[in-house]
């Protein structure tokens, strides 16, 4: 990344930060933040509303404490999101996350409900994903989808991103289509997925910072299907500086081995989506280490190890 | 496909349509139809109600309507469904419909109030889809996307059944689902896509035979966006086979030129979800036609026809 997008970065970063991005209601009366989400049935295109602070909601997993004191698992979000996934493959995933202690199951919205029953009394997190893959369902149908996994047990929203929206560069339906889920989920962690791939850096930068802005706790690189590809070190690390220490950054699609996992950690990743998370917990052992120490063992291991060479070899999943 | 095959096809959806399928609820005093999809928040394994006949609602262009007189138009159903399609590229999709008179647009739903605006006075269909593309959103949230999306102007629900519930041979909560959406669609037309690459023959059968029996209005093959593919002449063949002549069959994913459009109708399909209609249309000039005369064109133009070459060799979309 050169120096020039770097600055450029926080440029864009500052004005947003600034309330360039909440002018538009802010001389006009607009909402207050608790109706934030508020959206009617279709309208998505009234005017952005005054960010304010983040809902009280339990601290994403953040840079600083990762830096001390991490174990790899705890990185883990244990995914599977195909539409062919069977109710079996989803209890074996709660089973797997139960017996590594991931941070999350990361599933679709028809098996929530199964895995907060299977995973009662665990600390193992429900997420599951909203506007999936294509994020170009309406703010209302999102808010929708997440009061609906909200009730069957989700503690943690995966919401798609309007790509289309972000395309057509009309970042008021984008910020509002945020902070509908934000509102929908009631204090629990929202993700906001960007499809980094698919996005220019700027606009990788804006997204970034109209989620920040919105209340989101947590930005995701990739669905793991677009065409254009999942995470990359150079993503991650440009979503790492707009959102600073306050989000958290998951990296998502692709995500194979230990090794380009801890890449995507040491660029600021502290969340890590994947279908491989039983290898590389493996892989790196039970922890916890300083995350100096579990990123050097990044070389240590790679081309020697059979865990991680097996995951790179096996058929892809989309994630 | 085998006599064997064609055999057990026939005797499973005879089987099915005998009322197989309806016996859970016919003694235990389930709801009537009015209430199919009145589901609440997460609950998807209630058992299934009666069948009734469908709704009222247009008849879809039948097979025997097609025979007798087709324009190639009358068969598209012109798509645009990337994640980042921007809102230029919808408005030149309904201009193009409009031009061409095509069955419908088919776009993702934050896009459907504008289409519906843009399209107003003409005959054009405004299709949306719904849980795409996985089908692994619940069947509550399945509704209430069609709900939405009917109250933003569309006419036509494109739902993705729930593939995985499939593979768990939980046909149960697949018949549920799709009965929450035509509940939801409230006589509007609803196509089941079936992402029938992903699926066995007899699960093809199945899942045909319970959504004739949950009142859609069309089966559908694919959303395009599954790695194991799109439409095959094969499946539609079967797929017309289950459903019989009264209900449409429509052939997306994949279809990218006359030759391949044509070989689906002679299958049986009588729509087309595809992002290749205009060329298909210039190729196949306006009509009407009796359908042989229409398909005794797909020899006659194919490797001389510089439209459907230019189709064909272009950057492909999913669909």
């Amino acid at each position: 990344m050169s120096q020039d997008l770097q600055a450029l970065a926080r440029q864009i970063a500052h004005e947003l930060a600034a309330g360039d991005l909440a002018a538009p209601s802010a001389g006009a009366g607009g909402p207050p933040r608790t109706q934030i989400g508020g959206v009617p049935a279709g309208t998505h295109n009234h005017p952005v509303p005054a960010p304010t602070t983040n809902p009280p909601v339990a601290a994403p997993l953040g840079v600083r404490f990762v830096r001390q004191n991490a174990r790899m698992a705890d990185f883990i979000d244990h995914t599977l999101l195909k539409a062919e996934a069977t109710r079996a493959e989803v209890e074996k995933l709660c089973d797997e996350a139960k017996e590594h202690r991931f941070a999350a199951v990361c599933v679709n919205a028809a098996w929530v409900r199964l895995c907060a029953e299977r995973l009662r009394g665990t600390d193992v997190q429900i997420a599951t994903v909203v506007g999936f893959p294509l994020g170009a369902t309406t703010s209302a149908s999102k808010r929708a989808e997440t009061e609906l996994a909200v009730t069957d047990g989700a503690t943690e929203i995966d919401m798609v991103a309007a790509v289309g929206h972000i395309k057509s560069g009309d970042w008021s339906h984008v910020a509002d289509d945020i902070a509908a889920v934000v509102a929908g989920a009631q204090g629990r962690l929202v993700k906001v997925i960007i499809e980094s791939a698919a996005l220019t850096p700027v606009e990788i930068i804006k997204v970034c910072a109209i989620a920040k802005e919105m209340g989101a706790h947590y930005v995701k690189t990739s669905t793991g299907f677009h065409a254009a590809g999942g995470a990359s070190a150079e993503a991650v690390a440009l979503m790492r500086m707009v959102v600073g220490d306050a989000l958290g950054v998951k990296a998502s699609g692709g995500v194979r081995d230990c090794e380009a996992a801890l890449k995507m950690i040491a660029n600021g990743a502290t969340r890590i989506g994947t279908s491989s998370g039983v290898s590389m917990a493996k892989c790196l052992g039970p922890g916890p280490l300083p995350v100096t120490d579990l990123l050097s063992l990044a070389s240590g291991h790679v081309g020697s190890c059979h865990t991680c060479s097996a995951a790179a070899a096996a058929p892809r999943d989309a994630y």
